[in-house]
């Protein structure tokens, strides 16, 4: 994820423009359309979406990858879109949010996605509309398959509920890929916790700097959608009818119960980087404290062979020019001296408790 | 206690599913059915639960342990609970919340329990409608004996009031939990100051951090408990009766206590942290400085001492040549120069308060 | 003060048990009954309380000290006291908090107090009703003898005014002993500062540690006080004149100047503990860098004289065995060439300003 | 940018007052009159602007760069504008707000700028009142330019919209600004990133620091822009028709965008200066590490050598006189004890992993 | 400015006591009394008050320096002020707070003041009532004579208009004198921060401590100074007119502003000293370095020329007793030696850019 991930157009643009972005990788973009009521269910996969018969049937449209302006214009005029969502649409990397158009609910979600062991964050957005529910993915995998396949096996009660419900499906979805980009987080911040405690590795601090850098990006994505989870839930809506909110309201919940978990990350992230600091500088003050030890407990037992190195004995002509050299048991009783200086010098350190 | 605690079914998932969880231990449950009234009280421990008769008695049913996904279909099909709530008390690890399914109250608490020295959070749900209260605990200890005992003893008024005092009951005994569990993690951080200011070992580090840990994963479980009772407190309901509020009030109370409590313990294991760094710190400076200042000591003595094993006397041609090594009082001289350095180097260092 | 201050009986307990806490010290409790009207004042000194006659004069109990589980039961009786208040004022080191039992205001605050250089908190509580003020302090030192004086001496309004103006009387005086408690602080403080700023020694680190954690203590017990004057002062109450109003106010104000004093305590004393460090870490560098330097300008010279001790002239049968030793000016010019390295190093640090 | 960037009179100047401030570079200021509906658009750009004839165009006044004291009076006076708004856009570097002056709006803005690598903020003010749109920007560089055009070119539907769209137009512009800017922050920060992880040099502390700074100043600016565009959404105004609130709701979308990168931004400097730090002290610790040991391993070395070079045996005239400078292997030997030090300590050091 | 700087009577004094404080600076106090209305003005400076003639003008009586209990008093009676009132302005060092006695409104704010490079802070009080202005200001300079000038010269509208605007433009006066003391602040971040990242001086450290004690204290005066401009602008009162509300507005706005600088420069203090801490330690960390790299280049030369100052072939009778020493080139093979070895470490050194 990059720092800044979000398309726009020039300052001073006329809203509502569809400009293509030059830097955007052109993805094949795919519709495909659903239509279906309690008893029937037809799906048609093509490049070219077809108007929506006034049969009373439900009417699901998805549109899969990046679409080009054209398709979107083209789309918008269709359902009466207004240009403004389109342009949030095509002008992806936006933060979630709900808004009302002239009774239509326009909707935009970040979806979580793990590949290769990195995050993407996609933008999923909604319309929802008496008969009818758009969503658009921009991301290379739909994540709306298993709606399809419920759809399809009718189970639950998808098949025989209105386009709310639908859209509760949807968003449920959406949301609930948080959960296992968070529990790959939480596994991998463990990983780094036992990394830490046990014995901390350069390399381990790059990999808090990653979880961190991606929790914080990652908290900008997903944070607003408790904020339109909660517009959804708690604000009278025509589009929503009573019995879809209760299960609007367990959406809600998981989009807190996501927050939750970043927040805690969030915390244990910054304790795991106190932890790896303390335990490099715990590791490396060890090191250095015995190393300094070794070499003062050596440094006046060089002075002292050092001294008796001097050549004042050279020429033997004074009794003072180190009559030691001259003592019987001079040489043992230097290293006697020696031994006893270094026995001292451990001993003085053990019981400052420096050992 | 792991970071990722929750269990969820897959994204795209109907909801309401009650699927296994392949990782999830499997432990024995076991119901226990209690009926009473003010003159008599019937208890039936058995695995199977029973209809409660339209005799116009109290019923509690209470479950402890995983109950499998059939038996809480069963359950949930008998007491006609919601889907989304039976899927909760399924996919344990869930935030405390309270939510109301059609007249029916359903509250979602944790349990924090002490076991062999760690921290579990066990999760306890709650149903309450006019009648009966349902109850539920995932953890291998029954919290609610002493609740139990009271009925039998007729302690205080809980056999003469209705299923929002039973709940309040047990509600208290679950929250005051918290009690006994912040009041070791207190002992603890004393424990771990004492170590701090007196002697910090490199295990204390390992200790701050399992604090702090913990605390973040508790403050986790805990923190929505506060929203949870004042919800119950200050919204009116027609499941409470007023008599009954004044006790919430209590409880609300007690949340906000436990909340204080881990506002302070983190604070304080911050500030320990920070101490325990400093501490490590101060003592490393005081062996380095003092370790350095023996080596600096000796250093130019070591220097002399090799100024005077040098071999310009070998021949003695020059006058130039280490005239000192032929002078008479040459060695004591050299011994004099050198310990008038050392003594100029620790005064020197005294001075400046370096030692 | 303890990190974990709270008395409380075990979870699963019923609600309003006065059971004896055996940790708890058992103190002497001393009963005081004030009854006054504008003309007369009664004061009786027993352990005994009489119950007030129906004479319409005011009554003031005051219980000082840890009063038994009897002693509150059979207040509670004459008085007709909830169960759970004095549960509260029995499970002493409760969070600050305003109650309001069946028409009876129920108040409890802490009284910070200085005794031999620590800082306690006692638990003060109060009941209010019409013709009556209870209040009960657990510490050793009664706060309210003031009180007494000025109802003696009829100094101000207390003698003319209800039991609302009394229960400010008391409510003022316990909030106002903050003021000393914090000004010692701030004292504290300046001194800390002063010697972080001077010189920094070991023990300074142990004193912010003291302040830092006295001050999380404090706030965690004298924070709510601010919301507890707060509901006072701006709920309609009908225990509570309009006139007395006027004065909570002002004591709500102080809560408030408390929690700003605190709030700038804990900001001082976080950026002392910064300064400390900075402080230490600086000093340490400076004797670090001296030394260091002490030592590289000798390292080279003891090379130097290391190579005129090697042994290649003692059989001098080689041009190239260190010919230097034959040199006229050999030594003088081996410490010419030895000064001009230490000067040249002496020189090259002080350019680059390391010295 | 300073830290300190408001103009402001003296204390106790009568409010209103337009005085000079010295210290304020005198730039040249033009004005230029936009008058248009839908068929007809004039643009006159002159020094002196002209009364709008009542000929029903919308009128917009656009003021470039610092308009000296008396053009502010003039236009002030001409359109009857409130003196504490003139003083406002007079004493340049005002928070951004929204006021309304006797059903005039009147709205700062900040419009922040790149300008040879460097973040400048200008202030753009504006008045809205029927009929026209009074617009100051006292920066060098006219924003505005492409909302003129649009007009010219007819594009969108600016010409036939009132003056609240025109004035939607203007702030939409000047947030937008917003995203250029933000994208080079953003791409600085992960340029900064990559030195940090990769190798960090002292200049990056300088620019970690340097995007800190700008963080901070332009987090003051912007963030009220966030107040204002929300006072302006979802206030009713009578100025501003609901037609045009849709597009208003927009804008503000943007603001929230902006503050959220700033915050994001803000967390990753913080985040990136730790690991900087870490890096740091991580690289130096290894080569002290390394140095240590090299130096630990010769330490003892020096001293056997040392031993060895004592002159006991200069006069061999006890046996115990350095017996095994006369063993026949005695100097191989020593050999052997050194190279057997040397890899016993280099095998501890690699055991404990200190290597 | 001291940590705590209130001056408060013994807990349990009669609240609107008037006591001296022994420790209090006795300084003169000064009465002014100012009476106009339109086409008159009256100054009259003497220690004496006048009673203010039923002669419609308005009243405005300024208190400048410390006010003794007496004169306080006397005032009181005089306008009938509240003992509450009295007793804040006696005991200075309050927070700045808006209260209303019996329609008559009072103010504290407090005024920052320069003086000799540190910064103080001085108490305003003001009562506001129909036809009179009091004023009070407890610092040794008048703050209010621009206002009295203005008065004087007829600038502005201040002698046509009613006591709140007379109030207003002396709260203007008050809270405008922020912004040269936030300037001098702003310059002195400035200052610091050239310091910071050029080159830090032990000095820099006393410097951030003092700018950051200095708006830890600000702070605390100056931010519920927002709070009573709120409370003045946005609730209705009697005593302050639509017209002069406008005015008050614009007083909020400048309260505002300056909150933002202190939060600004609250920031940055931070991050400079983030910043210093940074500079030191690479400082020290490059010297350290240096100086390492320069002793582990000469530790194996002094150990290689250590061994060829053995004294093995003193006695010249074993072929393996130092052979090296009768080579014919063996003194300058052993240099050669040496350089290598030493070359080899510097390359060493710099191809791990350790260098």
């Amino acid at each position: 994820m990059t720092f800044f991930a979000k398309h726009y157009h020039p300052p001073g643009t006329t809203p509502g423009s569809l400009q293509a972005h030059p830097q955007r990788v052109r993805q094949a973009c795919s519709l495909r359309l659903v239509r279906y009521d309690e008893p029937t269910l037809d799906v048609s996969e093509h490049a070219e979406f077809i108007a929506p018969a006034d049969d009373g049937r439900l009417t699901w449209l998805h549109v899969q990858g990046v679409a080009s302006g054209e398709t979107l214009a083209r789309i918008g005029d269709h359902f009466g879109l207004h240009p403004l969502a389109l342009e949030d649409i095509h002008n992806a990397g936006q933060r979630p949010k709900v808004e009302e158009y002239d009774g239509l609910l326009f909707l935009i979600l970040s979806l979580p996605r793990i590949q290769d062991d990195t995050i993407t964050v996609d933008q999923v957005s909604f319309f929802l509309a008496p008969g009818y529910v758009l969503s658009f993915c921009d991301g290379p995998v739909n994540p709306f398959d298993p709606v399809l396949k419920r759809l399809q096996q009718r189970a639950g009660k998808l098949r025989s509920r209105g386009p709310d419900y639908l859209l509760y499906a949807l968003l449920d979805t959406v949301i609930d890929q948080g959960f296992p980009v968070l529990e790959s987080f939480g596994l991998e911040l463990e990983d780094v916790e036992e990394a830490v405690v046990g014995n901390a590795h350069r390399a381990t601090l790059a990999r808090i700097h990653r979880v961190k850098r991606e929790l914080i990006l990652l908290r900008r994505m997903l944070w607003p959608q408790r904020e339109v989870l909660n517009a959804l839930t708690h604000q009278e809506r025509e589009q929503i009818a009573d019995g879809t909110r209760v299960f609007l309201r367990d959406c809600y919940d998981h989009t807190i119960q996501i927050m939750d978990l970043l927040e805690t990350y969030r915390d244990m992230s910054v304790s795991l980087l106190d932890i790896y600091l303390s335990s490099v500088s715990n590791r490396l003050n060890e090191i250095m404290r015995v190393l300094t030890m070794i070499a003062t407990v050596f440094i006046p037992l060089t002075f002292i062979v050092g001294v008796y190195g001097m050549n004042f004995d050279a020429n033997n002509t004074s009794p003072w020019a180190m009559p030691e050299l001259y003592w019987y048991y001079g040489y043992p009783l230097v290293w006697l001296l020696m031994i006893a200086i270094a026995v001292g010098m451990l001993v003085f350190f053990r019981r400052r408790r420096w050992l």
